[in-house]
């Protein structure tokens, strides 16, 4: 579904005696990878505190591809169903098939090439059916080796799915996102609205996950350091955008209707994650780890045979908003 | 996963000046229509029976395809969570890409292809967990035109999804549709009963679906009279297969423990349905009908992060079995 402008083609083998010795440029792997870490402990701090059950950690290596991952997962909080942060680091070899589906395609190569990515992701699911879902993700992709990369790029974004509409939230959400985007590039805001609502669409139901964010990839038409400062930005705004939200919602009151809808919408959540969600798919065609691949997915998901809302109820005004994108920012 | 031997590979163009007066011919489509739809409601008949709920029937088409669906729905019964039997019949013309995404590749064509379609698919979800799920489909299959088929075959099966190994029952299954098999093919069975395990299975988990049961397609090895009456078989034994076992298991007892693990069963059956069946991944991408094409998913599927059962338990048990197929006739 997703539009991308593929940017690092790239046709020629890496030149594999790569000295090690340049710091400056090694030290940026280990910058983007610092940040994720940090990031990934805020994040998780903030979390913990507003639900009061802590974190457990899991550190895992997949050989393969040579990637550490440092899992911290929330289970049955006080407010949250399922938290996942994630971190991980890879420093690894591509064959070309692995690289045309590790990118959708945008990468061509013909020969092995050598990688290097650091992502945080995270994935937020409550128990009240009034907050919403969240997701982000922040990544930073090298190509070559950390002494002479050949190309490099940003890709992230944050994404909010509830089960009910208040326009207020969305509208925070998506205006503490704004903000940021806007003090780098005013293209990148509308740009990234619109990626964010084409991505997550689950082009079978003609309507989206959620009600957007923004979302962006092969990021790199600035130089590294300013959009290094606009990932890091982007992602310790997560909190900002995000947590306001649940203090608002997470006292509000419930009934087995509104939980049942949830459990509908969960299922919709599944059906874009294991059918459309490009990091997904190829957790899964890859031999990804199971656990930490469908990690983001809902606890509870219902289907039910032509479920459609009643006209006018708070259930059908939610889909309208997410058949028919809107400006929120 | 699956390992289709492509019998009907068809590169050239029906021509499509046929004449529709050979009545022995055009009789074999409505015969086979026929038998879809008695054999639809003798099922239906047997199910409402046990459960005391009734169906409800919708009748649509879909014009693009021209296609006549005959669907019937029993929901939230006393014994069942959901059960779909239902009829489509489609006399319409397949364009190259279709045919060859309807058929799993086999059918390979330059130009656009005239079809002729009558099939039977039914499953059912109970309440109890003791109560196993089953799936059934059937369907005869045509190319050309109605008084001058270029190629027929036949394509069915059906297979038990318990979420608890109760060992007769599974024999019992196997056992009915082994009898049925021998008496057409001493091969069938032995083939069919592999075909099932290999198509039912979840790759990233490396377990199948269920306990299988049998699948066959591209069936034209043997005289058409003599399939059909082999597919008329199959698809009539159904209720022989399955109720013995639902009325045995429908008064378990069961806690709060085994409505969990059913659950979580319920979510590897919903990435068996979404990521590898080629019904409904072809029914996703065609824009079928997604009541119709999603009517197989359980009600309520759940997922937690890294659920791996106790050594030794019922549920350890279970997952044995679906990772490593078993002889049961």
């Amino acid at each position: 579904m997703m539009n991308v402008s593929c940017t690092p083609t790239i046709s020629h083998l890496y030149n594999s005696t790569c000295s090690l010795e340049d710091n400056e440029l090694q030290s940026f792997r280990a910058r983007a990878e610092r940040m994720m870490r940090q990031t990934q402990s805020t994040i998780c701090a903030a979390l913990e505190k507003l639900d009061g059950t802590g974190f457990t950690e899991e550190v895992w290596t997949s050989p393969d591809l040579n990637t550490s991952y440092t899992d911290r997962v929330l289970r049955n909080g006080n407010l949250f169903q399922m938290v996942a942060v994630n971190v991980a680091v890879a420093q690894s070899t591509f064959s070309p098939e692995t690289a045309r589906a590790a990118t959708g395609g945008c990468l061509k190569v013909d020969e092995p090439l050598p990688f290097f990515v650091a992502s945080l992701s995270l994935v937020i699911h409550a128990h009240n059916p009034m907050v919403p879902s969240a997701h982000g993700h922040y990544r930073y992709f090298e190509t070559g080796c950390d002494a002479a990369p050949q190309h490099w790029w940003f890709g992230g974004g944050a994404d909010l799915t509830p089960n009910y509409l208040f326009e207020e939230d969305v509208a925070h959400f998506h205006r503490t996102h704004r903000e940021i985007c806007d003090r780098y590039d005013p293209s990148y805001y509308p740009r990234f609205k619109k990626w964010c609502d084409e991505y997550f669409f689950i082009a079978h139901r003609r309507e989206r996950r959620g009600v957007g964010g923004i979302f962006f990839d092969n990021l790199n038409d600035c130089d590294r350091e300013t959009l290094f400062e606009f990932l890091t930005e982007c992602a310790g705004a997560f909190p900002l955008s995000y947590l306001p939200i649940v203090r608002k919602r997470q006292d509000l009151p419930f009934t087995e209707r509104h939980r049942h809808w949830k459990q509908l919408r969960a299922g919709r959540y599944v059906e874009f994650n294991l059918i459309y969600d490009r990091g997904t798919v190829f957790g899964l065609k890859s031999g990804g780890r199971i656990a930490s691949v469908l990690r983001g997915l809902p606890q509870h998901a219902r289907w039910e045979y032509q479920q459609i809302p009643v006209e006018g109820s708070e259930e059908a005004k939610m889909v309208d908003v997410l058949v028919t994108p809107r400006e929120w920012a």
